[in-house]
């Protein structure tokens, strides 16, 4: 049978189960944030960064000797147990919620506060032995403590999606090496323009990505800067002095991330560009994958009306009514959550607009909009690379075939006829329906057969070197 | 003890648990598709519409003689179920997921033809008897079921979101009439303006609701616009004559949503502009609800060193290191909500422009945009209403004495003394700290005692005359 | 030679040269905003708007025996001469500017008041016999002239874009009945699904179109909404009785714009609504353009390595490398136009949220947002439709060969062989290469010779019957 | 007179005034693109840019003998006067343009050929003795010349606004010194918080945008990387060998710009990612300087209603009703340019993902929307230091008196009195309006004056320190 404690806030009294870890304050959160009803217990790395900072605090509050040496332990206990990914149940708070993360930083008070007073021999609620505010949240505010556990989780989450990011760039590079020898026709604005071959299409897809890994890297070391100490507004009120050294010190420790103390501390507890770049970086990557995916779906489109240079691995029938209709489904599904992500950096800006004074009140949003982003697109990279990139296959022979009859390597012969005459060619081409070979060497007689074959041999089509008259 | 049957679809064989009503087309997307966790039975609105679309098309097709009576009658009486809320949980295929909703509508399919089939007297899986696509699919194309049921859905969500909406825009209207008598300070430019009242601000929020509202309906009307009979690509390949109409009548009839068949099939195949539109009008709600919000922040910004005209009722206490701090969670929780539906409006905005041709294949994340907008809307207008805007009080006294002591009240005497001799009082004004009384009728005296009475009588402060000399 | 006269306000004196009908707080403003380069004058209807309405409140003045019958003529020359056309040179604010507009505002009054005393025999800046404040502006404020005046000239602008918007769906409408004969292959994700005509195509993107002009039209409605009277925050202090009716009759007589007065005057002087409406219904319209040149230059792809379906017109040579290359620049043109109106929209829209209290002060770049976006729309409209539309032709033999030698057309077997034999004749086609026909009535005999006479004749193909066994 | 000349592309004949440097493709191009009416000449940067590029191609052309000596240094020369700043009328092709620039790389192959042309002694046009394309534009391509123009000159761009903004943080830098005694009451969420001082408010803007410095400065290396020697898609067609190298090292010698040559070329000519992350840096600095601008205004409100513990200089009068109104005109100003700003790079998310296959044909939209961003920020940063900051004035005696009389303060004595005897504290000041002093020492006689005087000194205030019972 649920039995019940009655805890209290200056708002007044509140019944909490006794099952329940957590206390009044996020008992009352539970009961006002209701809006995506996913709870914060669902980014398991925001509970580990809170045990991360919590713990710090407590040790180096210990050190200082503003807090009891059992209690440290207590709460470090507590902690461990969030680190070790245990309790997450009990972090209630909707990932939307008012207050700028004041019931998030509460809901972790209050789970370690009890845990700690278990750990004590004490029974839950029981705050006079270990306080949720008092002790817990010592020498710190929501202001100082969210953010940081906030910052240190999205590093972390960032992390994941690297070695996801990673993983489909050499997927594509290693396609590159297989497709080295297909030739085919560049096109530039849709048109055909010269040949190259498909190896260094996939090549280049590889190269886009591995410049963005680059790029995310950079922007995750912003994250690293915390403000603890700073308490309320940055100027550490209530926090002894040498605090925000020594928490930083041992965060870095506890949580392996490189965590520094931000030099300015009143710039730092309200600014949000840390967050911004990195929902920018996403963003620009998520335009990148968005484009590739793009052209794996025109380069398969056909099969028999489009480009059809490539083969996608079939997923699933295609359709419910076409029979034998298979769809780029899996390139479709990154387009769309390219298209969340993008979205969701539009949230992110919103949010980082409206920061006022001492502290944007919005992060929570920008927390809900970054968590998602990065959990959908490392979902989205695994499913390209495993369920796409790695299947896929050249049509290398109607590939080249293509090459042969378009106008487009009449551009070959620029440095030998000029760019006029080449034109001139290209024109009749288009308007007759014949070869460029018909024209130049045929009827024309412009080149002899033997230029012919040295501009146009596979290897000087894939790797052109100049060639005048 | 979980016993299993065997599917297949051209790609090849599946295992499917006895338990599933799915089939083998699910059972691939749930495979292929991870990316939100959140699966399409999360919207039961949704699951409701294919059976409204499902059950049409089935008795469409009957009274054509291309289905059998029975056959129909089975499937009648499985969509009748998901009408009726149940199955939900056998609808799994991810919120985003690639193919044009095809795994949904397939989804949906299976399912009913599972659940005729046992209504017929068979086992899970005997599509001989009754067939996903043969049957239940039935001139049908996923191109013209899912986004018809998508619509119907998305209909339905809009209307509840507008009853949360209108009885939020109540509430200020209440409150403007509350509020009636109590004078405070205009500001533009967040300068103080010229004397208002409270009322007439609050009256305006419900103006301004009221205005979306009106809007937002006319924007549903796009979404009753529907494509049955489209197939594939529009042309109605593989539906028999008379069978859009007839289609589209009973969904009428079934839903209770005023649909009608579009006039031009191809268009109406690809074309996403009622979604757009949907999107477009919820986003400039969210504009005007942030706005309403961020004004509410500012007029119980304080307690002491702030405007603080009004009290928003406390929530929780606002801080875990601020005794006695009281913040606008609700307010702020609006405001993000807000910065999501913003950001969701950008999702929807690429995903419309990635439309190909004959199909635009993004529309799954345009509904989970949009659905997701909507509800996440819809609970934050409730929590807005109930938890804030019913329990806001007025600082009658407070407001009245800014006003009295105000510059802004000098535009009063233009019409007496001119616009040049008002700006000179003003200066003074602010230069000294004077009140404009001080300066008018004690100083300098422009007017006597009796036109000062007369031109800032209360009366006249809250509905100003014309006074001049 | 320059001769100057010194005017001053509050701020103190200013010499301003003899020639300009601007006076001290014009000189201020293009002093203190710099930053397009882009003078307010550059748009000529925004001009004519403020002369409607600078008008039409001296005529309700005088009416009302507050201003006084010769300046009341004075002004309403003076606003002739705008709505004639003239002196927009003399409109010299910047398009973006601080003060809500204040300044464009003054600008008007200025030159009014200028022009108005030379009609009444006075030099420029004696402003005793006509005041830019104390008359031409008399019972109003910038924040009902200014908001008045810019929705009258959208309004203007807005049916000037809406004749060329028109012009183009006739011009796809057009192409639609000449392309009527036109088999081609559709296609869904850019795979080959199902026959249709060019026809039917370039039809739907007429109907798309029209959707658009309804659309838009309902949303200009919303613009004729002012809140004249409204004066500094909408309680018409200052405004003798009667006034704002008056103003708004006189405004929709000299406009011919059927402007209205607001209900709520609070609501309407701060609230932007009807300009994120446009904006968002713009953005919807430039979604929809995009879409279809994005399919323009599909089916244009090539010329023998796409899709090649249909020519664009060539308008200049497309490479200064690749010889005979023509790109399809004009919907190149209007992609990008439609970039710009899409960003512009998220512009409208920071500004929309920024609105605090009685007033939105970002009008100004809402304005700037779109004006240019209208402009650049209407342009880019009659140059799509000029300069590719009305030329563009059709490969009718290529794209009926593409649809013979598909898969796709499988699909109107279903009715005769099921989905599930349809899928293995589809499988097989793609495997081997064979066409539909080799299998399915050489190898696999399934119907006789006549009926797939029947089911593919090219009218069949165009207007597909349900055909079962 | 004006005489013509008649030129020639495959096209078609055109008459060219005698007058114009440009030739038959500028022609055509300002034909076919007459969108924003703004010319490319306009960006007199993109111009010397091109100067830079053609010479760098003419010189290595030169060296590896694919170019006449001569030739050469007629191009050269040509370059030279572009460099210089000469001819930018000569470049009239709108900013927004199709053909991915080969418009404006024709405009500049055009007038340098005709620059050259007379140089050597030859009339305009005499294209025999200097070609545009065969010359000119020689082992190039609209897809090498143009990007690698189009990245220096934003690059240099970057630098001149980098100029301005570090010069307002300075500026906020100072003015946090000279308020480093005033004391202020801190706030979060619009709620007063506790005590800071103006200069450490003040000090973070500079903060802050300092970060944003080194920021931009860092994205600004990802634009030196370009794709000379890529010619059409970037495998080098009929470029000879060694060009690229050669070509890359004169450019950074001729531009001083720190270009280096891509390492995958064929990725480099359709990546625009460069672009992406400096319109993503300028929108993350147009946030930063939004809010600064948003905490300006807010902090300035008033002059009697609102915070006002600042002052604005005033730079015109506010309102052209209410007399002696001065506006936050600058700040308003920062922030409609910042909105143009994230606007702007929506533009750009979009332009980015059309990128297709080997070529991204929107560079010129991006362009606009990059160019005009950096020249509005870089005015509006010099006018909110020029016209804003500088001037700023702070009301220290009305802030201090805010801060005394503030409830907020309570929470210095969280360490002596703990959370729930300071919230008791706190809750009664509210409900009765005493001070905090009042109820601490004299009523419930807490603490003694002594203690009050330690805690409560203006020093501990602004450097708060941990005091314990």
């Amino acid at each position: 049978m649920t039995t019940f404690r009655i805890e209290h806030d200056f708002l007044g009294e509140k019944e909490i189960s006794n099952d329940c870890y957590y206390g009044v304050q996020t008992m009352r959160a539970k009961e006002n944030f209701d809006i995506t009803g996913i709870p914060i217990g669902s980014e398991p790395l925001f509970i580990k960064a809170f045990g991360h900072v919590k713990k710090a605090a407590a040790l180096a509050n210990r050190d200082l000797g503003v807090l009891d040496v059992k209690k440290a332990e207590a709460i470090a206990y507590a902690c461990d147990r969030l680190i070790a990914g245990e309790f997450a149940d009990q972090f209630v708070s909707d990932l939307i919620q008012g207050g700028a993360g004041t019931s998030t930083n509460m809901n972790a008070n209050e789970v370690i506060a009890n845990l700690g007073l278990e750990y004590l021999g004490h029974a839950k609620g029981e705050y006079k032995y270990l306080h949720p505010n008092n002790d817990v949240n010592l020498s710190q505010s929501t202001n100082d403590a969210y953010p940081s556990a906030f910052r240190i989780a999205l590093y972390l989450k960032v992390a994941s999606f690297l070695d996801a990011l990673e993983e489909l760039q050499v997927a594509f590079y290693n396609k590159g090496k297989e497709f080295d020898g297909v030739l085919k026709m560049g096109r530039t604005q849709l048109q055909d323009a010269v040949p190259m071959t498909l190896g260094q299409e996939f090549n280049a897809f590889a190269t886009a990505l591995a410049k963005d890994v680059a790029n995310i890297k950079l922007a995750a070391q912003s994250l690293t800067e915390v403000n603890m100490g700073a308490t309320a507004i940055g100027t550490g009120v209530n926090a002894p002095e040498g605090y925000a050294e020594l928490c930083v010190n041992y965060l870095a420790d506890i949580s392996q991330v490189p965590v520094t103390l931000a030099a300015d501390l009143i710039e730092a507890t309200y600014d949000t560009s840390a967050l911004v770049q990195m929902s920018g970086v996403l963003k620009q990557n998520a335009l990148k994958l968005s484009k590739i995916c793009n052209d794996l779906r025109l380069l398969s489109s056909g099969p028999r009306c489009g480009i059809s240079e490539i083969n996608l691995p079939a997923m699933q029938p295609g359709s419910s009514i076409m029979p034998g209709k298979v769809n780029p489904v899996i390139p479709e599904l990154m387009n769309q959550t390219c298209f969340y992500v993008i979205g969701a950096d539009v949230t992110v800006t919103m949010a980082a607009e409206a920061g006022q004074l001492q502290l944007n009140v919005m992060e929570p949003v920008m927390g809900m909009a970054l968590f998602t982003s990065l959990q959908y697109l490392t979902k989205a990279c695994n499913a390209l690379k495993e369920k796409c990139v790695v299947g896929i296959t050249a049509n290398a022979e109607h590939s080249k075939n293509m090459v042969m009859q378009s106008i487009g390597i009449v551009t070959q012969l620029n440095p030998i006829l000029g760019y006029e005459e080449c034109s001139s060619i290209a024109k009749e081409a288009l308007a007759t329906g014949k070869s460029i070979y018909e024209i130049v060497v045929v009827e024309r007689q412009l080149i002899t057969q033997m230029k012919w074959d040295e501009v146009y041999s596979i290897d000087n089509l894939i790797h052109p070197k100049f060639i005048a008259q």
